[in-house]
């Protein structure tokens, strides 16, 4: 039982608070011989750093990963490898301004974590939301940079595809167009208008949600396990762990409850290979808990920060009555940084069921009986 | 790590295949000198079982559970109480019809998990659904029917509040109409509706997906854990191990996707005793991943059944291409015999993280900072 | 976490009281494919069952074992195998004789685990010692029954070494004398002397202690992890978890305490093959918690049972002081009866460490760096 | 499943290499507002520290630890305390000489992990031993000064009981001796034999193996669990789980296996307060695998180092013949400094212990059914 792991046999257990002097992760049972360096981690990192846009926080942080075990020249290639030891990273936490936390320390802020940690322990690191704050996401990322080399050939993506009213339109779905605006965002046409709609929430000081889909390509078929091993019950769970996420589906999910079974069906046809086709793909890649082979999807919804300028009532620890208010640096839309979050998590739980999978069966990449 | 097992410091592990000759479950760590007798389990199977109307399948198990271990008389009341060893409970399968499988063994039933159990494991029990069958929830409300005793004054209610197209009317929510129709529907006029709509699916020989709420009153503040631990990750997780579950939800999930911080803000007051009051519930009892006192609610979608009259494409395990279509018995709606078992799922997850949290701080109940 | 569960990956969780219904265990994570009947499993348990000699308790319990789950008939071999999914074994309890218990439901045996299972969750199933008796055993060999084949090639054997003063003599080590004496001894001269030895402590309403040593051969180098995972830890855990031991060793044990490193060099060469040889076994097959490829030897002390005839001083749980002895049947030297249960938890640990090594590296087998 | 992780609830992970940058652990699971400063935690690591006196390797490291995480200020005594949040502990590695270490980079040194690590995993960090040198038991001593906290009124210490051929006379233990000595001698006579006995093995380029007794006072009744969850068997596993320790024994461990039922009772008796008393301690205060209110009493077996200046055959990894003599800084009785490495991990499995007995029954400290 553990508080701060994710992962059976791929196991992150992350530590650290926002103001603290550093935050890492201990990743074990990671297989040997998997190349990694720190620039690889590193281009990961970044892609989840704040401040690279009007629309994320303005709190600046280099966010440098080192690791510090875990890996040794391959003697072969020269290049760095994991030796199948405990890697552990970690990212000096720079940008801790001496803030007066005078204010946060007695007032909890509705929304936040403050009030149940203040109740389940008794004491809080309440600078910059201690252990809650969305900065110990940074090892996730970092984590996952090396989960996505576990399952050879798998492509872990995400985008962003709603911001508060406004959806994506999924016919101009376009995987290239992600990288080319602030969003994450693969319809072109929906990102300006984002830019327009975010822009004005930002100066009204308020904030609004989001929904993210991440999708893995190159899943082997025969990974997760029946009952309380489903591999979509371990991504929702890893996707709900995220900071403000309220709501998880795969596939067609919540839409599955509003049709019929005719509509439902994911049918099934031989290619010229004899290979099996699904002729869609309403289950997300996942039947009964084990992975298809086909495409991995799930979506999941971020709620808005509440940290907004308009003044909302709370009580204090001592109790008091009061309110509380959030001027300052503070992250529009936090959905724009959780895609890549998203993403590292996916790879995590895939590379932990990955490892799973050939530790009960012996086989790497599933295979049908008749295959076999 | 464990396939088959849910649940920490309380732990259920279940087994048993549909058509073997019994299903069961063994809980560990269940605290000592709970009362619990054979006859309050059956009464949440009862619940559960199919059979009950013209809306369930009709395959007919009387369920009787009986109490293996872990339970012995307490001298004082004369009553039996758990005495904090493992409870291993048991339910005979008495309904395997001598039915000829020579079709379903061979064929992958689309939307089932046939295909993928093949292909991970090279083998499955392919009657009645084998391991992947919805029997084995019947085991995950007998264990339900125990963690509902571990958290003092803990009450776990379900309903559901779609079928298909039809939503409830919240407005005319009556937990007391729940035991007064087939559907488990607090909207008595909905319920009504249902009917007619489930009678016209049923006789189509199709099926049609649902949405289950459920909502845990009584939950004492402080239960859930930073990060990797929290509450509402491990609730999604429970109710998404639940078969044909596709998405999840908690407190307004989905919705706060869509709104702005001022609108998703769920302000504090004190009562006149000086204890928190919460003006909204939009979180659904659960912060930063810990409970607040407040309720908790959960909502989760659940797929129509893929058994239906309608052939559709499919391959064998040969592999051909088929078609397959389901005469006989089945579930027009699975999300009715659902409600009973998201209960228990929320049940479980709260005794366990009860014990948790006692395990961890010394206090059965939290108490803010404050109060303490 | 788990009080009842052993194995991370091959995961054993026994259930049951001594006079109970029944006693159980679900094997979780076993492999699919793997031939098993009841029959291979019974001859494991008719080895452990008491009442076969006049030197272990008259019990009669058939101990008849039962498939529950988790195994299917083969449609290549028509074999039975097991599917991947829980395997539940059982036995019913048939020999609850109906005898009075009014003395030792309050007397505390010293020795035995009354006092502390009372103290720990304040009430206990006292019938013949409840969950704490050593019937909860047999479930250990049944369990092993199944682990014995996940290791291709392994073989595990244990035997008895030392009966209270008198120690085999290893020169006239003979595995094939195991089965011609009641005391698993193989010595044949020493298993003479003990008959004497221990018929006179019988008598006598005596008991006296033992140590067993356990063998595994053919176990493939590279099983077992570095720090807390380590093979000989882990089958040292396993060892002390079995009722009565007091003390286990591997390889020289206690003796390497008591020698210089030169006397304790376990030296290697090639064979004619170029493979590694050691020239001696003083690790014990196990090298910086990894296997060698060596044989694994483990030994351990089991203590005389308490169940005495001479009164010893004790309490009630009254509390009051007073005296208690035992009357009736009872093992002379439970040691005996233990050396199948060690054997079961020998492989029941390597079976674990082998899916486990499998997981993490993707090989079955170790080979060295040259090699692959 | 964790193979650098010890604990269930109270969870140390610990990480890095011997001329790695830094090690590390994780401590994850500490209850809150438990005082715990840097200079505590230094006060242990310096009794485990090596380069102390002649007897121990002249490697120095400052050994200097930094609490990264998981501690705030307490408001109300200004100190600093536990959160409850994960608990990172650091010590950079200093003293990495830049040794040429072509010589064991090839080179199977007999007894140490060199050869199974190689066949494990195909690579390893060899330089110092990487992973499995002794230097990651650093974090266990710092984990243990945390440890030690958590189980009010714990008092844990360690004693060398023998060296080689030498063992103490236990009429002469005196507990204030130990710091008087450099052995951890209990025995101030023994001490100085011990003196002139390890200088000739040091000059000899010798090694000599060593027995440890650890021994726990304060420890409330009802820790552990039946079956699988032991506290002897965790205790042991931990103490196993130290490199070069071969042997684990509870109470009088393998002279149990020697002697008869009627001299190994602990008999009972009541105090003035109407307490038990028990007449003795063979049991090592574990009954049933649960505390009985007695000390806990551990002794283990260290074996000598294999590092000795006597060449002795080994192989290359090419693999080739050839032999190995180690010059240089090295202990010649390893066992000196694993004392204090024995208290911590006996300090680790009784935190563990007291909050999974605390999680379970509600209780703290244990009280028999007729005190409650």
């Amino acid at each position: 039982m553990s508080h701060n792991t994710i992962g059976h046999l791929f196991r992150v257990t992350t530590w650290g608070e926002s103001h603290g002097p550093a935050i890492g992760c201990v990743i074990d049972g990671c297989p040997p011989l998997i190349p990694i360096t720190e620039a690889e981690i590193q281009v990961e990192l970044d892609r989840r750093r704040p401040g690279q846009s009007r629309f994320t926080t303005q709190r600046r942080e280099p966010d440098t990963v080192r690791i510090l075990s875990g890996v040794f020249e391959d003697e072969t290639t020269g290049g760095q490898v994991t030796t199948g030891t405990p890697i552990a990273l970690q990212i000096e936490n720079v940008d801790q301004r001496s803030k007066d936390y005078t204010e946060i320390r007695k007032r909890y802020r509705p929304g936040h974590a403050d009030y149940s940690y203040d109740v389940k322990y008794g004491i809080r690191d309440y600078r910059g939301g201690g252990r809650s704050s969305a900065r110990e996401t940074a090892m996730r990322v970092a984590a996952g940079a090396i989960a996505r080399k576990i399952v050879p050939g798998l492509k872990v993506r995400g985008a962003l595809v709603r911001i508060g009213e406004h959806e994506i339109d999924r016919s101009r779905w376009d995987w290239d167009a992600i990288g080319s605006n602030p969003f994450f965002c693969p319809d072109p046409v929906m990102a300006e208008n984002w830019e327009t709609y975010l822009d004005a929430i930002r100066k009204d000081g308020s904030s609004v949600g989001a929904v993210i889909e991440v999708v893995a390509e190159g899943v082997p078929p025969g990974l997760g396990a029946p009952v309380y091993g489903k591999l979509d019950q371990d991504i929702c769970a890893a996707l709900m762990s995220i900071n403000a996420v309220k709501g998880v589906e795969i596939g067609n999910g919540f839409e599955a409850g509003r049709i019929r079974g005719e509509d439902n069906a994911d049918e099934i046809r031989l290619d010229d290979a004899g290979n099996p086709v699904f002729l869609s793909n309403k289950a997300g890649g996942v039947l009964g808990g084990i992975s298809s082979g086909q495409p991995v999807v799930a979506r999941f919804a971020v709620k808005p920060t509440s940290s907004i300028l308009k003044p909302v009532k709370t009580i204090t620890s001592t109790p008091e009555e009061t309110e509380i208010s959030t001027k300052g640096r503070h992250d529009p839309c936090v959905g724009i940084r959780v895609v890549p979050i998203g993403e590292a998590m996916l790879a995590i739980i895939l590379a932990d069921h990955y490892l799973r999978h050939r530790g009960q069966t012996g086989r790497s990449a599933g295979q049908s009986a008749g295959q076999s």
